[in-house]
């Protein structure tokens, strides 16, 4: 096993998902052949697609702690690594189903499959409610297996032991995240605290600061460089969701995969339309704020809308000052990273992520 | 710590729990309050109730297994018991949504007290959508403290990664379980082979014999230890079942907290439907069919439909097949057990389960 380059990396991730899930998928026809159907599912959405950020930062955390590049403990390493992929995925598909949405990575979604399949098949009963069901089932499934996938990864107790603390810290955080994240549209609370601190528990958290303390945890690392790798995950994180908040009103469809202006149809708070509501409070722009309320959450979104919505926020300046602030955070993540002095190639590969994290197209 | 009788070791579960959650319920605190708000629905639905028939079999089969009572080694065995309890609750959250069951225990179900709460602060959005996903959330957040409990019981790293296998099996054991009881009614599959899988997965191995491994492993058993408990946990846990679906359709209201014939009015396929069907059949017996198919899954069902259901069971031969099989099953178990010259305490109080599992009225 040879892990040097970005490409191998995910290559071996992929590899180390395909070996748990083919197994397990498996083990699962011996309980029922039905069963082992639906796990198909799961499976091939686990496979086909992501970005596999997660094992990535925590693979890198390891590396950055002195963690070997290709010995038996690095293979041990990279799958309790590729772990988080499974938990990300009973995320996603728990997600979608609280979000209605029908379509995920390019294909549908696993509650919307079973919905047409049940549909197809003219079974009894209600259709939408056997696919939300089969989902939140395949969703717990993913959310054990990821459980299982890091304990049966051949690393020592005591490494696994200490994973565990950021792990356990890292799964309460997501769901606190996904929980305010309902409530807060629930409660019209579109405050800026309330969604800088959702995009800390969901994103600075789960998606960068938590997988780096894994890896270097499971390397052993010293207090010091834990506090480094949390002051530079924390900040990418932010970045990272800044960058996500950005797309979901600017990006492109052709690139991102998603409808334009997903976001606003979707009527998510994020951090850039808090900062653009906190910006009509503060400039007295009553027509920015009418225009706003009444596209956020609009299931009539068109692109016209798109485009208003786009001016308004740069009028208001809040699309600058978001790009300022993912430039800043990006920075002195940055910076802190170098003067840590931090062992190569880590250094220098976090640098690359922290980059493609915050500054991507899709 | 003393734990030599039932009452005593029922206390010591609850404490467990009630440590656990109190512990971690402030830390979600720390992570924002109104979070914590929502956990501690969850923490109330974990401590008020349920008859902690889980972590009763996983100490008995550590005490099987020649695990001693009151040391220290013995409290951590029985924290990683009571972890079963939050899985346990985990799964009646999840299964509530997919059920749209109201109450359990006594008491709203999370969904629904959720909808409630959404409803009467008139926030904005569907109440129902609220609550469903609210408890979807806080589902994974029991499935996710069921491993951390676990993890965090203070049990050697030996005993851990012995008592992993039959905790991992039995995961994806009863989510297959699950799966099949809403495949089942969709498909129109109401065959005995069917509703004896689901049992088996549903109940055999989730309520009885994993949780009899588990606490077994913790304590090192032999592969003869271990097979005793698996053939007397798999009958117990079937005639439990059994039990289960008689009183679904016999029990008494005033006793057993659920209106009467509650398991008619799901249209659920149980054990005693699926011989009642067969019956039928070998009976020519149309008249119960159609009685039967008319009845099933009825949400007007009345009292009268009630007694019509229980005359005709009675009358088919089901209900005393069913009692027939609970006693014989009941029995070979127990003499199983008797043969097997376990130590005591543990196979008196064994056979006091078994009796009081499948001879019960609530």
């Amino acid at each position: 096993m040879h892990i040097s380059t970005e490409t191998g990396l995910l290559d071996r991730i992929q590899q180390n998902l395909t070996d748990y899930l083919v197994f397990h998928r498996a083990e699962t026809r011996s309980l029922d052949p039905a069963f082992a159907t639906a796990v198909e599912h799961l499976v091939q959405f686990v496979l086909n697609g992501g970005k596999r950020l997660r094992p990535t930062f925590a693979w890198w955390g390891w590396r950055a702690a002195g963690g070997p590049d290709n010995t038996a403990q690095a293979g041990a390493a990279l799958r309790a690594a590729s772990a988080l992929e499974l938990l990300h995925a009973a995320m996603l598909v728990h997600d979608d189903i609280i979000d209605n949405t029908d379509t995920r990575r390019g294909h549908p979604t696993i509650h919307h499959t079973f919905t047409t399949l049940h549909h197809n098949r003219t079974w009894n009963g209600n259709a939408v409610q056997f696919g939300t069901s089969a989902a939140t089932l395949l969703g717990d499934l993913a959310l054990v297996w990821a459980d299982d996938m890091l304990h049966s990864s051949g690393l020592d107790p005591h490494a696994v032991a200490r994973a565990l603390r950021p792990w356990q810290a890292m799964r309460t955080e997501v769901l606190a995240g996904q929980y305010l994240d309902i409530l807060s549209p629930a409660r019209g609370d579109h405050t800026s605290p309330t969604a800088v601190r959702i995009a800390e528990l969901k994103s600075a958290s789960y998606t960068v600061q938590r997988p780096l303390e894994i890896g270097a945890e499971i390397a052993g690392a010293d207090q010091w460089t834990l506090e480094i790798l949390r002051r530079f995950g924390s900040r990418i994180g932010i970045a990272f969701q800044l960058r996500d908040d950005v797309l979901g009103v600017f990006g492109d469809p052709a690139i991102t995969g998603k409808p334009a202006g997903e976001d606003l149809r979707e009527g998510k708070r994020t951090l850039l339309i808090a900062d653009a509501f906190s910006r009509t409070r503060d400039q007295h722009d009553h027509e920015a704020i009418d225009l706003l309320q009444h596209l956020l959450g609009n299931p009539e979104l068109d692109d016209t809308h798109v485009d208003q919505a786009r001016e308004t926020l740069n009028r208001l300046g809040a699309l600058d000052a978001v790009e300022r602030q993912i430039t800043e955070l990006t920075t002195t993540a940055i910076a802190t990273l170098h003067e840590s002095g931090l062992p190569e190639p880590a250094n220098t590969q976090l640098t690359k992520l922290a980059d493609a994290a915050t500054n991507r197209d899709h």
